[in-house]
């Protein structure tokens, strides 16, 4: 028996380098003031149908419950972040900074960078429709890929804007089901065919020409809040991480105002993270009830991985981290089985101490004891004939203490306290 | 728009309780050198009808995928566990001690306690038939509670054994499908009524009075591993949380050896963990191809929530977590807009160093913005006229220090290293 098609068995190696990611996401997410919140795995079929493009809805996982609820395994978070946000929004400061991690589920075909369930990251503002909140919102995309160990040689930030762009085909005399047709067909100007791209223009008597000369230079007019957005980005010094590109239009049908992508510029040229404005979702799923202005972006966790893997100096950071989170301080060796229950109150005092240890459960050749040992563990403590005192083995340099017991706890905790300074020092 | 029934939102302070109890398990767990491993959170639901008692395929969230697929969201870790194991065991040595925490699903009716989605601890060792091996698992239990603040007097570990029933029933003549039925009227003595009891055991011509006795002195010949165990937990100085109690015998079907349950002593007087052996599951679900000895045990986050909100200690431990889980370290009040670009780039390079920042997005007038700080940050930053000198203000304590803007990072970075010692010294 496997895994089911596009579902993922995480073993604890793979799961290692996911928890590499999502601790990497939260810790970045955190200097940024951004707190986190979850939210069920299943929601109603109707949350989805009231708000989303027909993509997603057609990719949903939905089933009758035995109670004949129409339920949905959830295909993204934004649907439910506003159902939360329109039952408690006045519990909580504007503008809220809020990211979730969690799992999300799509009934698609399996490939490469594409599973039936993945894990994103969403980080979203509500509340404040600043161009200073878009560009906080691009900033921490862009530190979240950098402390992956990703530069401006491995992936940029296209900043473009919706509203330049239904501002543009207004003033040509468009309607919003025209807006939207046509900026369907633009979202397709990087991969389509250039004849089928002018066909499917012919209907609303506008050229590839045209649309190409819009993008090479949006005006002021339509683009002038984007030109914003990168100004502040600039201040902070993440400049060379992006730049405007009115190629842009992302897939989703409630974006408003700003929309941007997170571009590979590695092996695999795809987007890694995407999101925009969606300043009238809130007004839409609660009838008009409430208007908050909102924004937010995801990245998900299989083409990021496949990034990572394909960076080298990223992929270096994410081995290093997989190592040593599968490892244990000390191993303790038990050369003589006389002093067993010893050893046992002395994992417990060690583990009491938050000092991760492990040892043999039945009596284990000493040798074997040792292989083990180095294969897990920084430290063997072994107990012997010289009982009360052990030896302390450091495993990679070899290096022999002989101690009291009695005194270990005191031992490892300022080991490590003395290696937390130590790496503090380096890291200033 | 609601959760659906037995659904749970998480908004930020409550998941942030949530990241406690987590982070609380992934820490004791990591102690004992278990490694964490995830799985999918869809599955065939011929992996739960081959291995799990009724109760449990009763109550499955299960449907038809699009694929014509019958699938089930998981209500237990255990079956994917041991498809998992049967899949890559070659692979790792023996004994594994694996661990995850995620989400299950039951299609119930929710009531106190019981939810239709949440989360829980599984910890399992596999490969490992010693008495040793179950005392381990019982001690990281055990720890677990304790790190949350809960002691002897609020938990008491109870530990009884499935086979010291089964060979006590065997020899009094009872075959595998009697002692089945007669194990699953000891697992009501409890909360059922005696008469009800009597009736039930008629057919097998036992007495409840028998069955008392059996409880109350389990001859060594049947729980003489159980005293092993126990004596195990007593040189590690875990006596006070433990005794052996033939009550226990657990609801899952595949349990072959020890079982246990963690039972609260406070106002929930219930499970709050519980697990055991299954030393035939893996063979089972292998069809014969593979016998490794199991066990394990799970701990969910609904009535282990319950529990430390109703324990004053530990309901103090988890507020002070969740209160400095959502804060920041530092709030820049911008007190002269002429210096905002310069306040961006200062946000950036703190961030950069790993220090949690937030600051106003829009002109705010100073007054608001300390209020902000107040209520988010542990120090704000003034950036004013003095720029590029700046004061920074400790707003528990109101002092204040004036520097330039330039040592800020250092600043930060050695007042939170020496924090750190300090706390490090306090735990020694």
């Amino acid at each position: 028996m496997k895994a089911l098609k596009g579902f993922r068995d995480f073993f604890p190696g793979e799961w290692a380098a996911r928890q590499y990611i999502f601790e990497t996401w939260r810790e970045v997410l955190r200097r940024y003031g951004f707190v986190e919140y979850e939210a069920p795995m299943l929601e109603s079929t109707e949350l989805y149908k009231k708000k989303s493009g027909d993509e997603i809805v057609g990719q949903l996982f939905n089933f009758q419950t035995r109670g004949e609820e129409d339920v949905s395994l959830r295909p993204e978070l934004t649907p439910t972040l506003a159902r939360m946000v329109i039952a408690r929004e006045a519990d909580y400061k504007k503008p809220l900074k809020w990211f979730s991690i969690g799992r999300f589920f799509r009934y698609e075909r399996p490939q490469e960078g594409r599973l039936r369930e993945f894990y994103a990251l969403n980080a979203d503002i509500i509340g404040d429709d600043s161009a200073a909140a878009d560009a906080e919102l691009v900033a921490v995309c862009i530190d979240v890929l950098r402390e992956f160990g990703l530069t401006e040689e491995d992936f940029v930030i296209r900043l473009s804007s919706r509203d330049g762009w239904r501002g543009w085909l207004r003033d040509k005399g468009f309607d919003d089901d025209q807006v939207g047709a046509i900026l369907g067909i633009v979202d397709k100007i990087e991969r389509g065919k250039p004849e089928k791209l002018e066909e499917d223009l012919a209907p609303f008597k506008l050229t590839l020409e045209e649309i190409r000369a819009f993008i090479d230079q949006p005006g002021d007019q339509y683009f002038g809040r984007t030109r914003q957005v990168l100004q502040n980005l600039e201040q902070r010094g993440l400049a060379d991480y992006c730049k405007i590109d009115a190629t842009v239009v992302r897939g989703l049908a409630y974006y408003t105002g700003l929309v941007f992508e997170a571009f590979s510029l590695g092996k695999a040229r795809r987007a890694v993270a995407g999101g925009g404005r969606f300043d009238d979702l809130l007004s839409i799923l609660s009838d008009g009830k409430m208007n908050l202005p909102g924004m937010g972006f995801g990245m998900g966790d299989v083409v990021l991985g496949n990034v990572l893997e394909q960076t080298p100096a990223a992929a270096e950071l994410l081995r290093e981290d997989v190592a040593t989170a599968q490892g244990v301080e000390v191993y303790l060796v038990i050369a003589d089985e006389k002093h067993r229950p010893e050893a046992l109150a002395l994992a417990q005092n060690l583990r009491d101490a938050g000092i991760t240890v492990d040892y043999p459960f039945t009596p284990t050749k000493v040798g074997k004891q040792f292989g083990a040992a180095s294969s897990l563990a920084e430290r063997a403590v072994v107990i012997g004939g010289e009982w009360p005192r052990v030896s302390v083995k450091d495993l990679r340099t070899r290096e022999e203490t002989e101690l009291d017991h009695g005194v270990l706890v005191d031992y490892f905790a300022k080991l490590r306290e003395d290696e937390l300074v130590d790496f503090l020092e380096d890291e200033d």
